[in-house]
């Protein structure tokens, strides 16, 4: 029996002005999983570690993704998915967009690559509208795709590759707490004034300059988000005095991850993300809300065999 | 007494996606001036060819920008502005932008060169101020700097020179129709869907990586305005056969230039710019409108002595 272990990466999406097309992979924090190829047909979740998630397949993110892509490639064999889940549901680092990418990624290893990544991403965005309601990739590009990402458009599903600057880290901070999708969608405005769009697709363009020319001056006057930060902060308590703290200490920008309630820094060199996860601690240390940080160097592989 | 003789080109602002933040600048396709050192102080224009403009320096783009510069410098001398206006007032090629840049530009090489572009630029939109009654910087830009660039913000004015691929060419249609500013201001949206939005500064973040790497099917894939064309374009008669006619004949994307009427395309090599042409041409030769057309390659240098 055929099977494949793989570490599935925690993902920071939206990366303060790039909301729904930008994101970019975390290096020390990711699911494991474990994918077997089996005689029996069809695809069964057999082991669920870490957090609790159904074992049905057709109501879990990894295994609604394995199916979708299963029915359509019709293999002659099955597939079981062992999930080692590290990364907290809800925490706004991609907890979804890991597990339904981990299980397409191993399934496609073991049946010989006939799909690429982008096909891969487009199975895998069936796992992730369970998770989320609808169909989305900014979490899943760069799981998939390693380094920062750029989702030109979904339908049809285009993913651009941006470059990552070798100093660049993040740090991430998760408080404990819980945003319901619903109200963290609900907080959002149909409409923008055309100002703030302006100012937002300048800080896009500007940011994907400063990857391109890894200038750490301009990727931290474009690391602002006019748009979405305003409105979803109010649901992270703390969010100004981490925000504040982060800067203070160095942090080239710090924003939502995601739809929250993660916060993420990044920072030119480890050092100042030490420093950025140290002032982001000192904030939540004064509250009872309980937490965790991470620093990561930005991951440019992506997901991968272990 | 010294003087300099410049060219100072045309510009296409917006570039579909991004509205008031970019620009390129053309090579075929700008006005002339010569700037004198003079003993006597003050600022004059003293010769306006081709098209009926202000003499009055307070009431003339190129005076305004040059007595803002003047009276910050303060240099032991006046200025003599010759204007040899070849781009016609309101065609949306940056005609009030080339006026404003050459005087600021010519008075510099005259004083030494004691300012950088930036700075030009901001005294540049003190006379495009008078034009558009706000400053703005997406066609002064690529004037004076030359290539694509992005405006990242006007206050503080921060410019991003964007690379330019080589074999990209522009053509223009200018249809001799007058838009008045007030009206093409007006149709402009105060609101935007948050939708729309998205699908812009994906764009925008698409065409600036298709300028980085020469990737010619994405740029012309982000050529796409869903904000503003859609508005404007009711101005612009003929209009989508116009873009109709380039994109069969294989112009990477066309959409209004500036705030129009012109209308510009871009093309991956010359035979295609010209096919482009004829394919506008066309359009307009089947009505009674006045038209003119351009090919013109992009001009990476700017504005630049003669």
């Amino acid at each position: 029996m055929k099977e494949v272990k793989i570490f599935s990466p925690a993902t920071v999406a939206n990366v303060a002005c790039g909301f729904d097309v930008l994101g970019f992979c975390l290096d020390t924090i990711g699911d494991e999983m474990l994918i077997r190829q089996t005689d029996k047909k069809g695809v069964r979740i057999t082991t669920i570690d870490g957090y609790e998630l159904p074992y049905e397949t057709e109501s879990n993110v990894a295994g609604v993704s394995a199916l979708a892509m299963y029915n359509d490639l019709k293999p002659n064999c099955g597939f079981e998915i062992e999930i080692y889940k590290k990364i907290k549901p809800g925490s706004g680092i991609g907890s979804s967009s890991a597990s339904a990418a981990g299980s397409v990624y191993g399934m496609n290893v073991l049946l010989g690559n006939p799909l690429n990544k982008t096909q891969l991403t487009n199975y895998a965005m069936k796992g992730e509208a369970l998770a989320s309601q609808s169909e989305h990739a900014d979490n899943l590009a760069p799981a998939i795709f390693g380094g920062f990402t750029l989702v030109k458009s979904t339908d049809p599903l285009q993913i651009i590759e941006l470059p990552t600057p070798s100093e660049l880290y993040a740090t991430l901070i998760h408080p404990q707490i819980e945003i319901k999708t619903s109200e963290s969608r609900a907080i959002l405005p149909n409409d923008i004034p055309l100002k703030n769009a302006i100012t937002q697709w300048a800080n896009v363009g500007s940011l994907i300059h400063g990857l391109h020319t890894s200038d750490y001056n301009l990727i931290k006057e474009a690391l602002n988000d006019v748009v979405i930060e305003p409105q979803r902060k109010q649901l992270i308590p703390h969010f100004d005095d981490v925000k504040s703290a982060a800067i203070e200490a160095k942090a080239l920008g710090c924003n939502i991850s995601g739809s929250g309630p993660s916060i993420f820094a990044l920072s030119k060199g480890e050092d100042v993300a030490k420093a950025v996860e140290k002032a982001m601690r000192g904030v939540y240390s004064e509250t009872d809300i309980a937490f965790e940080t991470y620093v990561s160097k930005i991951n440019t592989e992506g997901i991968k065999i272990l």
